[in-house]
C-alpha cells in the first residue's frame, strides 16, 4: 500500500477577518473556529491523525508567510515546509509538491487540502478520506465533493458521473460559481457537490497530466527538480517561479483530464468565510454568546468577542448588547454587527484610503 | 478685600465610570467631559483663572487618593492637599480646609467645589462665583444655585426667599431628591434652583456656624488646629477623623444657620453622571461620533469610543453601529448602548460577586 502525504494549501491571504487577519497573520493563522486557541491550520493537520502524521505532512506557503507558518506548526518537519516567491494558484504549488513528493516516492499518495477551512466530524471526514485514498490508489484524480446544503451562490460545484468503487463517481464537469437559480437546481437534482479544494491522487498520476494538459509548468517543475538534485532549488525557485502559469488545478488538470473521481461527503464542512461564521462554529454560553473566559454579560446575548491580543487579557464587560462582533488585536479594535460581517472590506477599503496599508 | 482661597472636594469615587473609575482612580481624575485628555478636576481648577490661581487651591481628598491626585495636580502646593483618613461626607473636610485656611487668615473668603463637575460656560460661571464672594464678604453662608433646564429628580434643589444685593436670595430650604411631580412644580414655580454642592464663605464665619450647629465637629477641629500648631496633625488626624461625624454640609449647617443666601447662575452646568453624558459633553464629528483621533466608521453615528489605556494606541474601526459606548482600558473593555449608561452599575455587582472587588 502506498504511503500517504498530506500537502496543505496556505499560501492564503484575505480581508474578511480584519483587525485579525492582515498580509502578515492571515486566515489560516488565526484561531476562528472552534472552542479554543488552536489555529485553522494546525487543526487541519491535527484532524488528519492518524491517517497521516506531522511528519508526513507538507505545507505550501509564501516566503512572506513561512516563519509565521513554521511557528504555527512546530511537528512538520521545517524541510516540508513550500515556500513560494510569488502567489501562482494552485495548479504551481501543487505540481511542485507533488514532483518534490515523486523525487523519492513516485508512487506516494498525495492528498491536498485547503488550511483555512473548518470540519466538525472529523472521523467522518477521515472515514471519507480514506475512501478517496483507495479511489486515487487506482489511479484517479479523485476529489472530495461535499453535499450541499444549501443553494451556496459562493462556491464551486462538481458534477456527479456514473458511480464507481467506494462510493465514488466520475466527474463529468467542473462548475463555476453560479447563480441562485442554478444553485437552487443543483441542490434540488441532488446531481451537484461543493467543491470545497480537496485533491487525493497519486504523486505520479499528478505529474504526468501536469505534462499533458499544462506543458510550460511540467517543464519549469523539471528544471526545479533538477537544480534540488544539485541542491540549488532556492535560486532556480526564484528565477523559475514567477514565470509559471497562475491557473487552478480545477482549471488546469480536473477538468481536462480523463480519469477524474469524486467522493461525496458530509462531515460539517465549512469554508470559515466571515466573522459571522466564526461566532457560529465557536463555544457559546447559553445566551449565545462566544467570549473570553471571564467575560461579564448583562442582558447581553449572541455575540462573539475575539480577542487575539498578545498582552496581559483585558476583562470584556457587555451590557445590553446583542449580535455584535468585537475584536481586539494588539493594535485595532473592530465593532460591529454579525449581520455586517461581509461587510468588513469597506473597513479596509476606508483604512487603506486614508492610512496607506501597513495596516492591513 | 478678603484674600479667597478654593476648597475642591475630591475624596470621591463611583462605580458609574466602569472600567475608567475604580476605587484607585476616580471620576474627577479622568477626562471624562470635553475635548481633550484634562480630567475633570484639573478642569475645575483651570476654570477658577485668572480670579482663584492654583496657589490658592486646596484640594480634601482621601489617603488612598493622594498621590493621584497630586500626579493631576502638579500647580496645586502638595500642602494643600488635604488626605482625610476616613471619608466622612462634606461637613467634616470642609471644616477642616476652613480650619486650615483660617488658621493664617481668619478674613479669607473659601468657595467650596466639587472635583467632578463640568462647565461649558466658564467666563460665566467666574462671573456668578465673583457675585457669590461679594455676598459672602458680608458675612452671609453662599451658595450657587442652578437654574434648572428640567425636572431632574436626581438633585437636591433650594428654594428662593427674598432677594439680597448682587442677584442674591435668602434661602429658605433646602429641599432632598424630589419625586417626579415636585419636581415639575419647581421647574414651573421657578423658585427652586438646583443645588450644584458650592459654598462661598468667609472661614472664620463658617467655623462660627460649626461652633453652634455642630459642636462635636468643632471640638475635633479645635484639637486638630492645636496639633498642627505642634507639627503633629498627621497622628492626631488618624485618631480624631475616624470618629467626626459623617453630615453633608447642607444638612448640617446651611439649612440650619441664619444667614444663608444663594446666587443663581446658568453656566452649563453639568454633574456628568454617566457615559451618556460623557458622550454628550465630548466633540463629535459629523456623524455624532466622539472617538479617538484616527478612529475608522462605516455607518457608523452617535458612538462614544473612549479609549483611557496607557499603552500603545490601538486603531478602532465601527462598523454599522450606532449609539454605543466603547470603553477601553489597560484591563477592561466594556461594550454597551448608551442608553443603558446608568446600567452600568449592574456590571459593577456582577464583577464584585464573581470576582471580588480587585476590579472595581
Amino acid at each position: 500500500m502506498p504511503h500517504v502525504h498530506a500537502v496543505i494549501l496556505a499560501g492564503g491571504s484575505g480581508t474578511r477577518f480584519w483587525p485579525a487577519s492582515r498580509r502578515s497573520m492571515p486566515k489560516q493563522l488565526l484561531p476562528l473556529a472552534g472552542p479554543g486557541h488552536e489555529s485553522l491550520i494546525a487543526a487541519t493537520i491535527r484532524r488528519l491523525q492518524p491517517l497521516i502524521t506531522p511528519a508526513d505532512v507538507w505545507v505550501a506557503t509564501s516566503t512572506t508567510l513561512l516563519d509565521a507558518t513554521a511557528h504555527a506548526l512546530p511537528d512538520v518537519p521545517r524541510a516540508h515546509l513550500l515556500a513560494e516567491p510569488v502567489a501562482r494558484n494552485t495548479a504551481a504549488p501543487i505540481g511542485w509538491a507533488a514532483a518534490t513528493i515523486a523525487r523519492t516516492d513516485p508512487d506516494a499518495i498525495v492528498v491536498v487540502l485547503p488550511a483555512d477551512h473548518f470540519i466538525s466530524d472529523e472521523a467522518g471526514f477521515r472515514a471519507v478520506l480514506e475512501r478517496a485514498i483507495r479511489v486515487a490508489e487506482q489511479g484517479w484524480l479523485t476529489t472530495i465533493g461535499v453535499s450541499p446544503t444549501r443553494p451556496e451562490t459562493g462556491y464551486g460545484y462538481i458534477e456527479l458521473g456514473g458511480a464507481l468503487h467506494e462510493g465514488a463517481h466520475a466527474v463529468t464537469h467542473f462548475v463555476e460559481k453560479p447563480d441562485r437559480a442554478r444553485a437552487e437546481a443543483f441542490v434540488a437534482g441532488g446531481r451537484h457537490l461543493w467543491n470545497a479544494g480537496m485533491f487525493v491522487f497519486r504523486a505520479g498520476v499528478m505529474l504526468k497530466s501536469i505534462g499533458r494538459h499544462l506543458p510550460a509548468l511540467a517543464a519549469s517543475l523539471a528544471s526545479l527538480d533538477a537544480a534540488a538534485e544539485k541542491g540549488d532549488e532556492a535560486r532556480v525557485l526564484a528565477e523559475v517561479f514567477p514565470s509559471l502559469p497562475s491557473i487552478s488545478i480545477d482549471h488546469g488538470i480536473m477538468e481536462k483530464a480523463d480519469r477524474v473521481a469524486v467522493v461525496p461527503g458530509s462531515f460539517g464542512w465549512n469554508d470559515v468565510g466571515s466573522w459571522e461564521v466564526s461566532w457560529e462554529l465557536a463555544r457559546h454560553d447559553a445566551e449565545g454568546n462566544a467570549v473570553p473566559d471571564g467575560t461579564v454579560t448583562v442582558d447581553a446575548a449572541n455575540n462573539l468577542v475575539k480577542d487575539l491580543s498578545t498582552g496581559k487579557k483585558r476583562r470584556f464587560a457587555l451590557l445590553g448588547v446583542s449580535d455584535l462582533v468585537v475584536v481586539e488585536t494588539d493594535d485595532a479594535v473592530l465593532v460591529m454587527p454579525r449581520s455586517r460581517a461581509q461587510d468588513v472590506r469597506a473597513i479596509v477599503e476606508e483604512l487603506t484610503r486614508k492610512h496607506g496599508l501597513d495596516e492591513v
